[in-house]
């Protein structure tokens, strides 16, 4: 119906990936002709995961999806996405703590670079309440956060973790 | 890439449409192979314009765009989805409010046909707080509405409230 | 411990009682000696179930619990806790559209009779949105709501709404 | 410093004056040289109130400042301005329930017209979660409003719910 | 009416205890048969007074209460309830900021431990602004919180920041 | 009609002053005799501008407001304004974010000092989405932020992130 392939982007840090946002990836893959998760080398915030391990992760989660890839970028998500040719920056919306600072972020976008616009999926109910740094702190505590986050992530929690699983 | 159109739908009661919902439509055309905007046979509000007026109205707005079109329907948004084959609804998210009974919706629906699936485009921020309600209430009492309709819309308005306007 | 049993009210119009509702029934019972879920008798608003087909349902939803009990009131809530030496209002938090509204009515209810006061519970997230006022709207477009209601309700709805299920 | 009067009106219902509202002329009063509060005159609500009641309401509650005045009105709030002179709309704004549609308001009001705009003040946290819906609801079954209202409301009050003091 | 003892726990930082808190304490007691107020030993955040510190402030305020108890815990606040039986979680609702990190929270100790479960609880309406932040900040800049915390923490406070008295 | 002039006073950081702000000034400074823009000198948030750029910046971009002028303060805000002789704090509302926040400190603020209150205004529209921080993050990416700030905050901030441009 029309030739040029519907790209779309879905940017952020993941550190690490979390069920909730596979979900995300899962809604958008279907309606779009190729999905590609980009995450942010953010230098101010300093992740507990390094940039490899984040990417390792969300490769092991994404294997069933054939146009589903994974890559990095620096600067402005807008740039990355002009660069690639993507018309579509995908973002999860979970709870109205998210809606207003990603309001904002979708308008800046908008006004960087109006040729790419945002869609808002909404996750599965049982992820509402999910956030990688809840994820984080549970982990680090010795709680069990089998049912948030897939296994390839749960292996690595446990290694970085450790020492507290005792606690 | 793929074989299937993909098609949306945008439902709504447009009584009468405004220019965020245009503004919305904008946005999904070219993302969409097809965009459905579908009007509530809604028996239970009664609306300003009838039926026919309202599609009237959403037709002389929506020219320019050769991938979408008008419709009715009655009964639940998701059968009427399952129907034409759309995988597709499309919401306007304009402000807090929306957001959860938009959820609500979004997620009644997806209980109802787990096969169609919502998706939330944010419109311009000079409609964030633009709504059918508003444009009808000030039109009511002689106030001006140009801006937040299209033309057809504001003669419609006109030719209504004719009374009010010397008020 | 303490000699005075801890008596729990759960107000509501409960047309009709749902899932969420019986969440919330059930996280209270082992919380207090004893729950008292109290139907308004609502004349404003125009129930879709009169009040004895309100009861029936809820008294068939909540068989299984031995500490509670349904009854009907009139009038203020407050004056019906005092009545029965209640301390508790139990009222469920589902949303931030709730919240508002709550804190003003526990304000009031405060200000009416300090010896009373509201305890918040929060649903399973799967109820998050679940609200009466939707099941009913599905229902009547000949949705599917089983799994939001008990059986009870479910042939209630039906019942209702029989000349509708074929739409 | 400049010569004309700064002159703000401040619309509203007003069905009955609450001390919340009260609460706002007082903070208003300093900050203008004169303040209207100004009493729709709503033809689509049912107020319990008719507009010469509500009007002695308000008059008897701000009996002590001497640079505040009633008045009425029908059609939009910003003619009205524009009429008398006012530059400066007041609202308050209590809870975030009021903020979306003040926003939508004050933003349509300044679309009609520029040379008005909104100012809002906050209440006393006392009043953060009072309404005249409220007192209305209370009053209706009997319940207390004392602290709500000034004594010509409560008195007004008692008269018309007069039959319900007794349940 | 039934045999063992409702314990429930307080969780917070209490850094330090404000009258908020206190109130939140005041509206428990007469619920549960034993409330514990336990201070995290949290290592992320960095408090003001240390942990010692804040137990005395903690129990300074409470004296009044035969059923309140002050303990401290490191790990996952679940972990501490299993431990000593408690079956209820406090948390205090102030505003629409703490909904939904509690419900997040709420939702991952049920989660992790589903015998224990959250109930909310609602400040008197002159404490849904207060914060242990706040508190602090003001009292750094030499004002005057009296009104917001027990004697025996203003007096830490004044010792904390004599310095700044001047200023 | 009185005699003694209103001035009110706009804390902020100003880190740096954006279009948002210069919108609220401008909606300010008709409504009162004098308005006072004061910058804070805050030592908990490390700006990234130091007070006197940030003071030079709001110097360049207010000057055609006669009735407007810049200072700096440490401590309590309450405690400038009572120096001066203002009765008035000035303070953009723009999201909700913004809301229980705002209300927060101004409530803080009555109660140090009475004699001065909060007066919340709204930017326009298209500045509902910005803030400083916001464009420092694009800047710092070699984003373009022309239409969000004054030329001479546009000039600074190049200065300040030269060497990201070229990103």
């Amino acid at each position: 119906m029309h030739s040029s392939p519907r790209i779309a982007i879905y940017p952020g840090t993941f550190d690490p990936i979390t069920n909730g946002h596979i979900d995300i990836i899962q809604r958008a893959a279907p309606i779009f002709d190729r999905v590609v998760v980009i995450l942010a080398i953010n230098s101010s915030k300093q992740p507990l995961f390094d940039l490899a391990e984040r990417m390792d992760m969300v490769r092991a989660s994404i294997g069933g999806l054939p146009n589903v890839e994974v890559a990095s970028f620096g600067g402005l998500v807008v740039n990355y996405a002009k660069e690639i040719g993507a018309s579509v920056i995908i973002r999860g919306l979970r709870a109205i703590s998210d809606f207003e600072y990603e309001f904002q972020i979708a308008l800046m976008n908008r006004e960087q670079f109006p040729g790419v616009d945002t869609v808002f999926l909404m996750p599965a109910e049982r992820y509402t309440y999910l956030s990688s740094s809840l994820v984080k702190e549970i982990s680090r505590h010795g709680g069990n956060v089998e049912n948030f986050v897939p296994s390839a992530v749960l292996e690595s929690l446990q290694r970085k973790f450790r020492r507290n699983q005792q606690v």
